[in-house]
């Protein structure tokens, strides 16, 4: 049987179906660029940072990690054309309030020893300074061979408690 | 100086932060459930799928690859406490377009042989059947000793034509 959570993806899809217009658009990105920011509930990206239906490729995980994004990146850049990166992380985030040991125990704890030894030698990718974190993810993208020297790379700081972004980096 | 990307960052998300009522959300997902789906830049997993500001993690990437998105999906779980995932692809996918080897060569050919070796061992996680991919990516997700039995895992397809959005694998 449906969950509650798949009864809402059926029933508000229906209700956007039913007015949907915009069909045939192209499959790379009108606006060449890709954003790449957080999985955190608490942010929109279509809303809060003026992305409209088929702009740009939106990327997000836990942290909004360059790292953990640049397989995306390079399809992104490489066989769809985007041109731009922005890369947004924002204060609150999961990431900045534990350590890679914290959640391997925590895996190990409620998972058992075999989840644990699967995850033993990941990054889970968690940082400290969050501003810091933004220059970090700029600075990996530059130095990165696979994102050409033409690409924009950009970071900036998105706040969860006011709606507000700001920059933090430009190249 | 700011590029007309940046700028139009800065200027929609001016007008976004005005009318911005919605501090003090919780750090986890109201809903407690996580999306996985693509970059692409023609799906708009709000308004698509029914997610209202800070019900759901929204994991993205090339293909919407639960592959990808399991360091992600173990902090949304482990940390957060989300107990359902929602798997979901699209028909006109760019990773139905190509293989290995073709993303391969394009990085060889752009961007050189440095950038060739550094991708030699990577699966860019292509596919040739969109039905099978979102039942592989569900097998992969029950499969995980990552993923805990009572985790919810569902497989769906976006139509980014129509709009509309069926179920295609249901645990």
């Amino acid at each position: 049987m449906a969950s509650q959570i798949q009864q809402n993806l059926v029933e508000k899809n229906k209700a956007y179906a039913s007015s949907f217009t915009k069909s045939g658009l192209a499959l790379p990105p009108a606006k060449k660029y890709a954003v790449v920011t957080c999985m955190d509930a608490r942010i929109d990206p279509s809303s809060a940072y003026g992305i409209s239906l088929d702009d740009a490729h939106a990327i997000r995980n836990a942290g909004g990690s360059a790292r953990n994004a640049l397989r995306s990146l390079v399809i992104s850049e490489q066989l769809l054309g985007t041109n731009e990166i922005l890369l947004v992380k924002h204060p609150g985030c999961g990431m900045l309030t534990f350590k890679n040991e914290d959640v391997k125990g925590v895996v190990e704890k409620n998972l058992g020893s075999e989840a644990a030894a699967e995850v033993k030698s990941w990054d889970f990718l968690p940082f400290s300074d969050l501003e810091e974190a933004v220059r970090e993810d700029a600075r990996y993208s530059n130095e990165s061979k696979l994102i050409p020297e033409y690409v924009g790379i950009s970071g900036w700081v998105y706040e969860v408690e006011t709606g507000k972004v700001r920059t933090v980096e430009d190249r």
